[in-house]
């Protein structure tokens, strides 16, 4: 693979790892390219290639007349698992699912045991934010993803948090979207979710991750039968 | 994100969308850039621009002479949840592990109910691949993940195969290797994983995988205490 790779996406590798190095956080400004080229011995146009190969990996972003910044997407591309080349939306949504119902009642139950007060408090306020969407009718994707991402950082766990954007992201849901009725039960399941959470309780945290898990089933069944 | 989306990046996602659209599989070769330029109303150099795009997110790769194919990547691009941002790879290996630990046993079982027989002649001769390498001291870690990713195939969930090339890759390996003894326990437990799956044994294939993934981690410990 790296033999045939481009000298833009060598570059393109030398500048993520001098974002590494540097320790540079999300919203931190990068070197600007004069300088980029002559650390790294390359010409300033091949900077500008390598970098936009790094707009495109999330990695970085151009804030025009002011830039370029580390982004707060962490290098996660759009559609890091391809799923926009399986074309059966239903059996994606369903397959994202049955993968949820493994990892997501344990990263709850962990939750239980490790999150700090700081990561509580983020969580209520998630929740409080999607519950309200729910109930209005509104869409509640972005917020959805926020919560479970949330609970998937107080797990502790490094590499799932990143994860859960793909598991609870756009391809997870229907075309459609929930009742009222169904859109109660979400909200309600939500909120047991984080009360065990904030009880400290692992198991039933556990459970109630399951629960809210087969109302997201229930859900993506009502809609393929309308 | 989207207003913000450059016009390079907005042709990348309609060159995805030619492929899809014309049913193209991985190793089809692409329209030229001139076709492709007229039907989607841009100049060439914006074409060009865009594959390169589709080049490093492992969409595309360009054969010298021969012109654009797909990938056989199936657009999972080389870190697509940000390790490489995570430095601590003890860290990321563990944490990596933890996820196949929820995920691999249930995946290995429901290969023991969905597998056809290609699945499973595959499946062997890529156990055998891969034990070949374990057992001569090699590195083996592509034969793994090919290994794994084919039982994921073979669970029937079209979302997983994708996921098992990040959980088993190159981030799951510790820096080090294992001893002669632990390889030949991996080669073991791969083997009875295999057995399982080909007697249509679900429980025994979950409980064999259980097993491998335990010894995965004392390999981990092994390596890291060196």
């Amino acid at each position: 693979m790296d033999s045939g790779k481009l000298l833009t996406d060598k570059v393109a590798d030398d500048i993520v790892r001098t974002i590494i190095g540097r320790e540079l956080k999300p919203g931190d400004k990068l070197p600007n390219e004069f300088e980029l080229a002559s650390k790294l011995g390359v010409g300033r146009s091949t900077v500008r290639e390598a970098i936009k190969i790094l707009v495109s990996r999330n990695v970085v972003e151009i804030r025009r007349g002011a830039g370029t910044f580390v982004s707060a997407r962490s290098g996660v591309s759009e559609d890091p698992l391809g799923l926009q080349f399986l074309d059966d939306t239903t059996r994606v949504a369903t397959d994202l699912l049955q993968l949820r119902f493994l990892i997501e009642p344990r990263l709850a139950s962990l939750a239980a045991g490790n999150s700090t007060p700081e990561q509580l408090a983020e969580m209520m306020q998630l929740c409080d934010a999607c519950e309200k969407k729910m109930l209005a009718g509104e869409s509640f994707a972005e917020e959805n993803t926020s919560f479970h991402a949330a609970i998937a950082r107080a797990s502790g766990n490094v590499v799932v948090p990143n994860l859960a954007v793909i598991l609870c992201g756009p391809s997870s849901m229907m075309p459609g979207t929930p009742s009222q009725d169904m859109r109660r039960e979400l909200a309600r399941t939500h909120r047991e979710i984080l009360s065990a959470i904030a009880a400290r309780d692992g198991m039933a945290a556990y459970d109630a991750m399951l629960l809210h898990l087969a109302q997201c089933r229930r859900s993506i069944a009502e809609q393929s039968l309308r």
